[in-house]
């Protein structure tokens, strides 16, 4: 039996914060004289209140978290947050349809940063502020999500890296979970505030640099520009926002390690190793392309071509560059940039390098599985042999990407989008990147798609943030009967 | 040790048949008094010759062919054969590059169907003949491969329907090969010299009915006429084609039985009822938005959208109507077309229906299998459960398959290609389909590609033609160190 106490309190617990950090961003207001004060006071305080009576309504406080619980409550959270989310925005005028507003703000909570916005620069500071702080929250979600609840709920390989940190192991989600998020987040909100010093001493407002380490750090990528990153000059500022993409994309347990000096630790993590020689690959790669083709001088190549890939591959969806102007090898190259996705334990979304790189080991063995038949050949993975049960979860996982991923196409082609488009779109949502190709380009936004798109292509960010599983598991007719 | 006798000895016997079977066109040239009698008198000669000095050369004639050369000697037949045929081209003169020769013989062994030839209906009965039986050819050889020799080989799930089929057992190939080769061989040539009739009663010339049903049987799809199927008016003969497409693309063991009235072996069949099931499905679909599109009457539109449907699915790659001015979402579909393939054991290419359908199935066991993890829940085929080694193996050919088309688009677009030919020409080569989208879709060709272009497409129709694994298999270091 499903213990609905557990999920109503659940609900209640995360609306009475989602309305407190509503006000964070009523300081900025006051200080800039917006008019968007009462808007988030009221829509925060009203938040808060209804979330604690949900809190309060159920008498008998049941600790026990199962699995059964662990589903909904995650699906549910996301949800609910961005329902209430997006109401600041309606209220305050500055996003008019509650379709725009709901599409933007799941597009924050996912971190997705796909915005439907024609004129950032004119929404008050504190909705702003409000914008970049979904996505932080959203990242935060995301590391206690893979991090401490989804390796207990067996989803595609996420068991694999947990071994590694000091967490839960039972089936029971309660017990160390909050040490675990309490550690990560730690250190979240760490290289955060680095983030701010850092672009605060490149010459951004104060703001503003709040603003861009809260959705860098998530990966997010919604920027206070209409231009995004390309609105700053500075190469300071556009290698300090790479630093930091980078170190978002990268599973949270390395900084740890990195923290307290267990290198070692670092040094054998396959998937941080793979993620960083692809990076450099790929931006080595396209700078040489770039170079070649007469695009700038060699620092000018790197830089952009180091930016796109690193944003792309994060999933953080930043610009500094048009990558669509640059030949259909390199369109080629960021299409499939929006199947990579971060390191799994990141705020980064997307596929994700592990299970690519699980994938890839798995293949290459085929081949001398064939030659010796009767060999069992394992696939190992930072030196220890992987279960056939999760390769074939991983497996399971990249094949409902590839099929959601055709029916989304196939479905934004039937709301009117071109070819290009309709798989950008959708590749963009499900991977939680941000920009993509063709009409919502790294130029465009997603002002144009109409309303059931919008509404689909939230769905999708939701069904990618949660891994597939989590969703696809719910709406299983075996999830309900067992 | 590799045996080298055995694989000279079969390239010789291969080069023999090549060579008589280049003669059978001659009487076609001289009833319609063509200049290129003696064009394919002496190479049809001079090859069978060189065969026989080859065959000849080797004295041990060991008859134990083992696993090893049986990868090489699949992969040197095809490639073999190739070089040799497209001889009687540049001789002729009709086709003066040896490289679009080569291309033109390839997609024809490889029974694909991609063509450089602008003027078709130019060229020489003999030479047409011939360039219809490159396909014949290929396809009698792809039965004997996959009905006989992959299985032994373990590659990509073709062990699971030959328990269905009198076949070979054991780790040596050579045995039963032989009879089963020869039944299916036997209804192959029964459904050819069926189609001929009915394509001969439907209003084609004699010559047209054979080419046409020499290169439907084998899912083909090289035409007499420029423009394809499209050149037939009468729906006697487009339904007559379609017919045939479907039963080439359907597993030959289906024949077999339905020859033998075990009818209940096809109803148990679930390959063949998914394959039926899928190609009714879409062709409905398409018939309707092709319909209330005002594209033509009812008939029109269902007849234009299965014989579409039908040639894509099974590979075969002939038109009747240019399928991309239908809108992006019919588009969408086609592109999606060419990754279906065949049902496996027909002369089809592509990632073939039965892998589909176990790729479909584990991944929603998958589901199960999070919900309830300590159950061991297997897939199941044809009612009897599919080891965990089959689906591995068919999910690493899933993702070689992808993998190779994502690199193979690289590729082609650094060949100056753009977006979508790019992908449409890898999708089409890799598949053995033929017509693609963009630059190279139903109503172009290949002409317009760049010679290294023509020779890396060449290759992708062997390597998917061969199943990947045998030309991986061979390209690995451990197939040559052990």
């Amino acid at each position: 039996m499903l213990k609905k106490n557990v999920i109503i309190n659940f609900v209640g617990f995360l609306l009475i914060l989602e309305g407190i950090f509503m006000w964070v961003g009523i300081p900025f207001s006051l200080y800039y004289n917006d008019n968007d004060i009462w808007v988030l006071f009221f829509t925060g305080l009203l938040t808060s209140l209804l979330g604690l009576v949900l809190f309060l309504s159920t008498k008998n406080k049941d600790k026990e978290v199962r699995k059964r619980e662990g589903y909904i409550v995650v699906s549910i959270g996301w949800i609910v947050m961005s329902i209430f989310g997006a109401i600041p925005f309606v209220i305050h005028g500055s996003i008019p349809s509650y379709t725009d507003a709901f599409f933007e703000t799941m597009s924050g909570f996912t971190t997705t940063g796909a915005s439907i916005l024609n004129d950032i620069e004119s929404l008050p500071h504190g909705l702003l502020f409000w914008r970049s702080m979904t996505q932080w929250l959203g990242g935060m979600g995301m590391i206690v999500l893979s991090l401490a609840i989804l390796p207990i709920l067996g989803i595609g390989g996420m068991q694999l890296f947990v071994a590694e940190v000091p967490g839960p192991t039972k089936d029971k989600i309660h017990p160390r979970v909050r040490e675990t998020a309490v550690r990560l987040w730690g250190i979240y909100v760490l290289l955060t505030a680095a983030e701010i010093v850092l672009l605060y001493i490149g010459g951004m407002t104060f703001f503003d640099a709040i603003c861009h380490s809260f959705t860098t750090m998530a990966t997010g990528g919604f920027s206070t520009k209409q231009a995004s990153i390309a609105y700053y000059q500075s190469p300071f500022i556009h290698y300090v926002i790479i630093f930091f993409m980078i170190s978002a994309g990268a599973n949270f347990t390395i900084h740890y390690h990195i923290l307290h000096g267990r290198f070692a630790n670092v040094k054998r993590n396959e998937e941080f190793k793979f993620y960083i020689t692809i990076i450099f690959f790929f931006a080595v790669l396209i700078a040489a392309v770039l170079f070649f083709s007469n695009y700038g001088n060699l620092e000018v190549s790197f830089r952009d071509s180091l930016f796109q890939v690193v944003s792309m591959i994060t999933t953080t969806g930043y610009v500094t560059a048009d990558y669509e102007v640059w030949g259909t090898f390199l369109l080629l190259l960021f299409v499939l940039f929006l199947f990579i996705g971060g390191c799994a334990g990141s705020t980064g979304g997307g596929i994700k390098i592990v299970r690519h790189l699980l994938l890839f080991k798995n293949s290459f063995l085929e081949l001398r599985r064939l030659i010796h038949p009767r060999a069992v050949i394992p696939v190992r993975y930072n030196n220890h042999s992987v279960s056939q049960d999760i390769i074939s979860n991983v497996l399971a996982f990249f094949l409902f990407y590839i099929f959601i991923f055709i029916l989304g196409s196939l479905v934004m082609s039937l709301m009117g989008l071109d070819f290009m488009s309709a798989i950008g779109s959708v590749a963009t949502s499900l991977g939680n990147v941000g920009p993509a190709v063709g009409s919502v380009g790294p130029t465009d936004n997603f002002a144009h798609i109409p309303s059931a798109g919008k509404w689909f292509l939230s769905f999708l960010m939701l069904l990618g943030r949660l891994e597939l599983f989590t969703i696809l598991v719910i709406s299983s007719p075996a999830f309900w009967k067992s």
